[in-house]
């Protein structure tokens, strides 16, 4: 049989080879009986029951998610638990139930009118209409016992292929089990694409329609690097995964073939993260993000619960740094002890260190304490902190204010502290424009590509309609970057990136050639960037980015890196 | 009595002397009879006639704002009427007489339940409820027939003092008697604020608490270019007031005092802005927004209708140019025959050209037929097109390219049609990074001041939890509109300002110095600013921008400014 190649968007560096298993969850529910047939009181209890599997699913879900993928992804979770217990909702369904109905048919009925209703409704209602989408076809499962696909017990060398995958279908996943997966809609920032990387899954999203083509037990090779999804590879191909598997672990720091040192470091989301950031030989952690420690609980940590976390951290790799990044929360995350406003376009709203230095200044001071005492006790890396959504110079001296104010505190109670190395996230247009003003009084810049892309294109990252205007790839994203790194230059300011671009290897020279001193990235391609880099002359790498500087668009770019790969 | 003045948030460069009204809204209800005394056929008429009285307000309300302020400030009356006749709130009203209570008890009770619910949801809700609160207030004064300050019938100079003003507030406000007005809340982009430019109101907002502890009839003076609010103000305040409203009207074009001609236009967003555009001497139309003629009908306009819209505005200058922007729209505004997206953050969306290019390519082409048409038979001004939120030189080379087609077309259709100037706004920091690249392909660039420094700082306009970051005296918003001008600098393309940057006059020295060649703004400031150009020296003002492009922070940058007044 001849090969035969689909395309979609790759999610992940990686490629797998194994057999497809269709995921279909939607299953059509039979015919109710006639309502003088039902009995009301077992439908009832019926109900109760399956609401009550639903919320244990949940939960289990919810944790494993958080540990596996983060915090972030797993809060949908609670949104889900929060509609499944519904007083508006749970009675809608009695009630249907009190007419005639069985509770399968029930909760079908009265979900889809409310979910027609928040559909109507406008505004963010669209997406919770989605997540009650997901919960009741959960419940329909649950109650009606249908049958459908086990993501949990699939055999081993299984390839998922399906419409697309929800938060509560990837939590099911078995990294052990899946070779990868593929999905007719999502984008590069899409959920199923997120959970890929955080799972080190060869995945292809955004396939089309093409891909219902493809039948159940059909050997193919995922690519997610080039985004081919082929069927019925032949022998050569399927070698050329197993070799692209192979790539070394290199434990120790990679300079360029002329002997420049790029430090290639992980990003770490949750505890869980720690231990593949040093397995995939990550020279330290370029983005140790805190949210983690301050999501889904009722009550914030206090100094100790921090400064325990952040030594861990520290203490996971015997040299180089590890850089904490202040608290960055905003209105679209839900943290029920903050008072989050709600904010028409939370991306351009009070989020990051204008909560810091506002609303949450008590919140800030016990994590610079738990900070500056980290600095001084840990063995192993160095500490540095960073601070996120810097927009003005003012935000920064004012920051580092608190942190000197906190530091003469620690002094007076005669509590060991030291001040870490201080840098800012250069993730705003202004930090980009301002970088010379900034670089005085900083020791490094860290670029966070996904919101700085997002910025300078004015294009949501998680907004599919607008995904490929924010792409890295455009040159004015490349020129942001040239813009910061050219301001440090003849500095004592070095420049790291901990954004998604820092984790692509085709981009590796690139990001030399612009003068990047650290990369930061999800551990799975750590070992990926770390051989690019050893493959990468700091020469040719000049010229290649001074050529990306002057391309007028995107295709221009891309094709570019496509000639020197 | 010795003068006291109170600060706030100045919105329009006017000052004005009058005495004070205060405007209370909230009208407590007395005690409800007993249940039994209550006549529920008659409430239920009551109810029904009260709600057809406020209909009829709100409808009226509506034609007045559109009218006088904008279809944007006008659709939020849309949104009250759909409040007013939604089934589920009318049957709660109903159900709450049926069980005993008067009309006004039953609407305040009934509302109060759904602006909780609607709070409690979060997401773009909060806003639905203060909505929903406009229309209770409504509903229960025209029921309860309760006293409040008749807004469209003040004595002439009264300064109106309020907590806030809604926009059914001061859609009843009388321009011909207001003198001024003065709030306790409120930033320089609310409501009241974008209403007091239009109307060319002396206004200051955000004053906070102490504006309560004035009392009514005090006389005052309202500076709104200063925020200053005097009270008892002495003789020779309210001569300087009176000098200060003797701006003369210049209708012909100005020069510097070394006889650089600086182009002052009005924006024009409404058919109604025309008239004061002409009045106070502006060059011509440097943003001719569209919006207004596709917002608030169920079908969009014909090529015919915007055919005679441009040439209306067109004809309305006997030279000069009209800069007509094509439609800018987007998931935050409604429109029922566009399949507009619900959007978590609308202004990181699809919207602008990213339409016009996508879903709305229709809608653009017969925008283009009725532009292209216009350009050639209009009489008076020259007609020039821009295109709203271009990121990449690519949309820019498509939309160009649709422009072609068009022409093509009418050529071949035998119609008569010009090309006219062609540019693009810089509103996004894309444009500005890509300013060069750009250059090549455009006749002119419109700064879009208001948008730019939102994405540049990324700091929503709207929002006033963040409204000092995103203003456009931030140093960083400076340096991005000087990479513009920069990269047009020895080009054939000009340089205009269309956001509300342009308008002021305390800024005019600067953005001369910056190197702008046409400034566009509400009409009400075009006198200030056509002085101010005639004030400026331009080797002066070139010192002034290079010392504010090395300003390290925003206080710095109004120091500057303060030094050159």
């Amino acid at each position: 049989m001849a090969e035969r190649t689909l395309s979609g968007i790759g999610v992940t560096p990686l490629s797998g080879v194994g057999s497809v298993v269709w995921y279909r969850p939607d299953a059509d529910l039979p015919e109710p009986p006639e309502p003088e047939d039902v009995d009301v009181g077992s439908e009832r209890t019926r109900f109760e029951d399956g609401r009550a599997t639903a919320e244990r699913e949940l939960r289990t879900e919810r944790t494993r998610t958080a540990e596996r993928v983060g915090e972030d992804e797993a809060a949908v979770f609670d949104a889900h638990i929060q509609f499944l217990n519904d007083p508006q909702i749970t009675d809608g369904v009695t009630e249907a139930i009190n007419g005639g109905l069985p509770a399968e048919h029930a909760v079908q009925e009265t979900f889809s009118t409310f979910i027609e209703q928040f559909e109507n409704m406008g505004g963010r209602m669209g997406e919770r209409a989605d997540d009650l989408r997901d919960v009741r076809d959960r419940l329909v499962r649950v109650l009606a016992d249908s049958e459908r696909t086990d993501l949990s017990s699939l055999p081993a060398g299984s390839v998922v292929v399906a419409e697309r995958l929800t938060p509560s279908d990837t939590a099911q996943l078995d990294p052990e089990r899946v070779a990868g997966f593929a999905t007719v809609t999502g984008g590069r920032t899409s959920h199923a694409a997120i959970f890929a990387r955080s799972l080190a899954l060869p995945a292809i999203v955004g396939i089309g329609e093409e891909l219902n083509s493809v039948e159940d037990g059909a050997e193919v090779v995922v690519d997610g690097e080039s985004g081919e999804f082929v069927i019925s590879p032949d022998a050569e191909r399927k070698d050329a995964v197993a070799a692209d598997d192979d790539v070394a672990v290199r434990p120790d720091p990679v300079t360029t073939t002329d002997g420049v040192e790029i430090e290639v470091a992980a990003n770490v989301g949750t505890r869980s993260d720690l231990g593949p950031a040093v397995e995939r030989g990550a020279d330290g952690i370029g983005l140790f993000r805190t949210e983690f420690l301050f999501l889904d609980r009722d009550s914030p940590p206090n100094e100790d619960e921090q400064f325990d976390a952040y030594v861990e951290a520290v203490e996971a790799f015997d040299s180089g740094r590890v850089v904490v990044r202040t608290l960055d929360i905003g209105g679209d995350k839900p943290v029920p002890y903050l008072d989050l406003p709600d904010e028409e376009n939370p991306f351009l709203g009070e989020r990051g260190i204008r909560r810091s230095l506002g609303p949450d200044a008590t919140l800030f001071e016990t994590q610079i304490r738990a900070l500056l005492r980290a600095a001084a006790s840990a063995d192993g890396a160095r500490i540095s902190v960073m601070l996120p959504l810097v927009s003005t110079v003012d935000e920064l001296k004012r920051a580092r204010e608190r942190f000197e104010a906190v530091a003469d505190d620690l002094a007076e109670e005669g509590i060991d502290h030291a001040m870490p190395e201080f840098g800012i996230m250069v993730e705003t247009p202004a930090a980009a424009f301002m970088a010379d003003q900034f670089a005085p009084h900083v020791d490094f810049f860290s670029i966070g590509t996904n919101d700085l892309a997002q910025y300078v294109m004015a294009a949501e990252r998680g907004n599919e309609r607008v995904a490929d205007l924010g792409d890295y790839r455009q040159p004015a994203v490349l020129r942001a970057i040239d813009a910061t790194v050219s301001a440090a230059d003849g500095t004592d300011c070095w420049v790291g990136m901990c954004g998604e671009m820092a984790g692509d290897p085709n981009l590796t020279e690139l990001l030399v050639g612009l003068g990047l001193d650290e990369l930061s990235m999800s551990a799975v391609t750590v070992p990926q960037v770390k051989a690019a880099v050893s493959e990468t002359d700091t020469d040719d790498a000049t010229t290649l980015a001074s050529q990306a500087l002057q391309a007028e668009t995107k295709a221009e770019v891309t094709e570019l890196l496509r000639e020197t790969q």
